[in-house]
């Protein structure tokens, strides 16, 4: 058998999780593990930037971003966790002929933003490799009161998204799908969605907040598309999501690009994509204030399958469609199926 | 300019440590990074098996050996440290067609190896990628009062290793040079360097007794060669080192190897290797028992080059010829270089 015969999610779920079970529970499947260190609470985290990243494989991407984004992706898993992020570790790989000046200001990048969250960067690896890896790990405190899960959701507690989501998944629809076929945006428009497949922001300030507050029962960030998080949070926490779209507004970007394709605004908002925005659910002992900070999108209830509750009151099933490595598929066929496959299912 | 212009260690005392210099000292370039997280001393470290991994490449290692050799050397920067390590996470890359069988057998060998000194797997990171690619991190917890730095030693110091080092590299001249070149070992022999190959074992035990010792003044675990070792701990420290080869034996079988090869002992024992053994120094206000619990080799000296006395008392230089990458050669050439270098500057 074959890896891309059991997937990304299946590897996870049905080797390493079970093979590394332990009596107390460190987290295995949340965003980050949480881990006691004499009276600490400590969060730590590992994320790799694909190599088939979309927007290295489009050019994109400049050196700097490349570092400022494997750093940002490793600091927004200590976000989601309701931490704060202390240090960060790179585990980097490259060939020989590798240019020094791309890896200097690929640094820079990793610098900027641990900077900006007053990340220390303090140690890590550096090898040979047949192609370039690379790799962070981030170490965070945990809020000991209120570690922010994904398994806490109860039916009934609201679900909230930090900031308008799909932003990055509409970039990927233009860019694969749209603009091969004749749309054309303007530059000003080009350069936005650009910056959401470049330029990720960890919510680290929100997710302190959230964590602060005792009526914020789960959380994750969105790395692989709305559905697919809709799926994990519900999944974590045995509860699905009935999801509102009269109760939040898709970005401008996204409708136009959605009706040059013909589909609904979901087929393209809720596919394969990374914003860092945080996906979470609050309880009632919240005040309506602090719920109202954020998007609120719909709700916990009891079920097998997330929904989308339309404007007219009509419901469409939401499909688990999201980024899976190992699919045996290249990343562009993958959003091409990924916008496909929504809007087989458009109600 | 390209990595190769530059070397593995030019990368990281020339871009990488300059460009995350802070007012506190997190360990860049030791073992492992340290970090106060509320009340606690956290270690952090970061290791991927090498691309490259002789073993691998001669088709020695199984895969439950191969997740072992991961855990085990990232443990072993913890136990370098004098830490107890806690808690590992895995970042997997493999490509579409990798086995899912090598992969549970890998894990296996994570688990082994964890099991036996304590420690828990509790997250990580799984992406496809071009080729396999296998990094852990490793987080444990320091003696706040001693933990074992590469900087501490002072001129009239000892220094020791935990045990006898140069197996893995009379390991890598056996295969590598003097096989092909026709020499015979019996099977029992070739078990025993097989293994030093494949299996190597961290100093946890050793690392956190010297650790509760304060005479234990710099420490670090031989991965790249005694040789290297040496310069990397005695550059650390702004000292150099006057190794005594009366003061330790060589293995029978690296004296065999060096004989085949006309060789001294020292060329294949200096050379390039992985042995986990602890290499640290001690200053007076140790116990004579203490002391003598472990190989006595030498004392760090004042000067600008560390030198080994033979038994005849007569000095050579000990050149830092150990691993590191980015060399633009072939694993295999490098071992036979380091082994035709160190013979250069026999005395």
């Amino acid at each position: 058998m074959k890896t891309k015969d059991v997937g990304e999610k299946g590897l996870i779920s049905d080797l390493i999780s079970p093979k590394f079970k332990y009596s107390i529970d460190y987290g295995m499947g949340d965003d980050a593990a949480y881990i006691d260190i004499a009276d600490a609470s400590v969060l730590v985290t590992t994320d790799k930037i694909p190599e088939d990243l979309m927007a290295l494989r489009m050019g994109l991407m400049s050196p700097f971003e490349h570092g400022r984004y494997l750093s940002e992706v490793n600091i927004s898993d200590i976000a989601a966790m309701g931490g704060v992020p202390i240090a960060l570790l790179l585990n980097l790989t490259m060939p020989d002929d590798f240019s020094v000046d791309y890896l200097s200001a690929f640094l820079d990048g990793v610098k900027a933003s641990c900077d900006r969250w007053n990340v220390v960067v303090v140690g890590g690896d550096t090898k040979w490799g047949g192609s370039a890896s690379f790799v962070a790990t981030c170490i965070g405190q945990a809020n000991n009161n209120n570690i922010l899960k994904r398994s806490g959701a109860k039916i009934g507690d609201e679900i909230h998204v930090t900031n308008m989501f799909g932003l990055f998944s509409t970039a990927l629809a233009y860019f694969i799908v749209a603009e091969p076929k004749g749309m054309k945006l303007e530059e000003s428009e080009l350069e936005f969605l650009k910056k959401k497949l470049i330029y990720p922001e960890a919510r680290v300030s929100e997710g302190m907040f959230l964590s602060s507050q005792d009526c914020c029962t789960a959380c994750m960030d969105i790395t692989d598309g709305f559905s697919q998080s809709i799926h994990e949070l519900g999944n974590a926490s045995s509860v699905v999501f009935e999801i509102h779209e009269n109760k939040f507004d898709y970005h401008p970007l996204t409708l136009k690009v959605a009706e040059f394709l013909s589909l609904k605004p979901k087929d393209i908002a809720f596919g394969v994509g990374l914003d860092l925005e945080l996906l979470f659910t609050t309880n009632s002992a919240c005040n309506p204030l602090l719920q109202n900070r954020y998007l609120s999108i719909g709700k916990a209830v009891a079920g097998t399958q997330n929904y989308l509750i339309d404007s007219k009151g009509s419901k469409s099933m939401i499909d688990a469609k999201g980024w899976a490595h190992f699919s045996g598929k290249s990343p562009h066929d993958l959003v091409k199926d990924n916008i496909n496959i929504n809007s087989l299912t458009k109600a």
